[in-house]
């Protein structure tokens, strides 16, 4: 694949960004770096005149740009997606500084579209959506102030992916991982296991069913592995008595 | 010298900068990497309330910025400046990336001023305006769009010269892992359950057992994340029935 094909295959999710401005800057910030998959989750004003005024030139990417409600839309098909936080936080998600996350994304994006997702200039990404994400990758910044500008988050980020995109990556075994839906599903399966089997009271908060997700995201399972690990979940619902000598039916 | 002390040497020079914001946004930009000292050469509007307010917390950088009529004054003691500009120039400065030259940039600012010196946002750096440079610096754009944003170039040449210098990566969280011992338990009781519950027929190759122990391992559990997955199990193994609507026993 060439390199300019494996751009087209990262897209850049904003969720919740409130000024247009914002939106604008990073639309050209991407082109630059010859990205133009832009997905918006929930804006809260698009289209905008600020956001096609900062975009300059890149207003093409602000016009093919897909507004959707929620970061799972956003996802769909993506094998991959990196969460770009100031920090790192509290949870399990591993966490990479820019460079080594871009190399990882880009090393995905040869076979199979990914993702980095950025949050609200205020609050950030919230747990939930670092939870639909597989890495999370944090700009090396002052500790004393290390509120990037989110354009400047999506320069930065995309300057990586490009540089990484260009250097020769040594050729590893990629195999091909679950889709955003693929995984979706597994985990509602597991859920559903979860409670069936009285593991978890659906009263009580979903704190173990969190650390399990992040558990799996973090493995980067493959859709045998997700089958598998299914088939496993369907038994344990529905458990046969163990026949020891016989075959199985 | 300390990173931070080496970070004190670098200024970054801002040339006939058309638009206040643009200021601001680069000030914030610089201020995110640790590298405060702001020059502005004949800027169009300074101060100006719209600089201030993309400046966000970076008002301090904006209030010691010091204001010049030419660019030799804003190079006063400087031993080594990078000319930042999107392309190569038809002139006799060498001229490397954006990578390259921030760590020629550092190396040097270990024992002197140096400078990072940014043209106008639409014309660039003027011919002798790069004269005064000792190299050119560039930054890898999409051949179709290089139109870096001001300050958005701002953000990647200071992003790399903090690379550059080493500073001190936000501590990553280094989890303590499931010894080998834990795993090796998890994972036999992961045999006795995929047997338990008719999954997998002891008589037959244990191809799926071994494909998830690579799995979990790819995850590097910790050691609490074993005792919920045991918990699973131990649950899977002898479910009770769902009661909703009581406690968990």
């Amino acid at each position: 694949m060439a390199n300019t094909d494996l751009l087209k295959n990262i897209r850049v999710v904003l969720c919740g960004t409130a000024h247009p401005g914002n939106i604008g800057a990073a639309a050209r910030a991407m082109k630059t770096m010859g990205i133009t998959d832009l997905w918006l989750v929930a804006p809260q004003r698009f289209p905008d005149r600020e956001a096609t005024w900062r975009a300059s030139r890149a207003d093409d990417v602000l016009e093919q740009a897909r507004v959707v409600a929620t970061l799972p839309e956003a996802l769909e098909g993506v094998a991959f997606a990196v969460a770009c936080a100031a920090r790192e936080r509290e949870i399990a998600v591993p966490a990479v500084d820019a460079r080594a996350a871009a190399r990882r994304l880009v090393a995905r994006a040869r076979r199979q579209p990914v993702a980095l997702v950025f949050g609200n200039e205020t609050s950030g990404l919230t747990a939930a959506e670092v939870d639909e994400c597989q890495l999370i990758g944090t700009i090396p910044a002052n500790p004393e102030y290390s509120s990037l500008n989110l354009a400047a988050a999506v320069q930065v980020m995309t300057y990586e992916a490009r540089l990484a995109a260009g250097a020769a990556l040594p050729r590893r075994r990629s195999p091909v991982l679950a889709t955003h839906e693929q995984l979706a599903a597994f985990f509602a399966h597991l859920d559903h296991t979860m409670v069936a089997t009285g593991f978890l009271n659906p009263k009580h908060p979903k704190k173990l069913a969190a650390r399990l997700r992040r558990l799996f995201n973090r493995a980067a399972l493959e859709p045998e592995e997700v089958n598998i690990l299914r088939g496993l979940l369907k038994a344990c619902e529905t458990p046969k008595p163990r026949r020891v000598a016989g075959p199985k039916s």
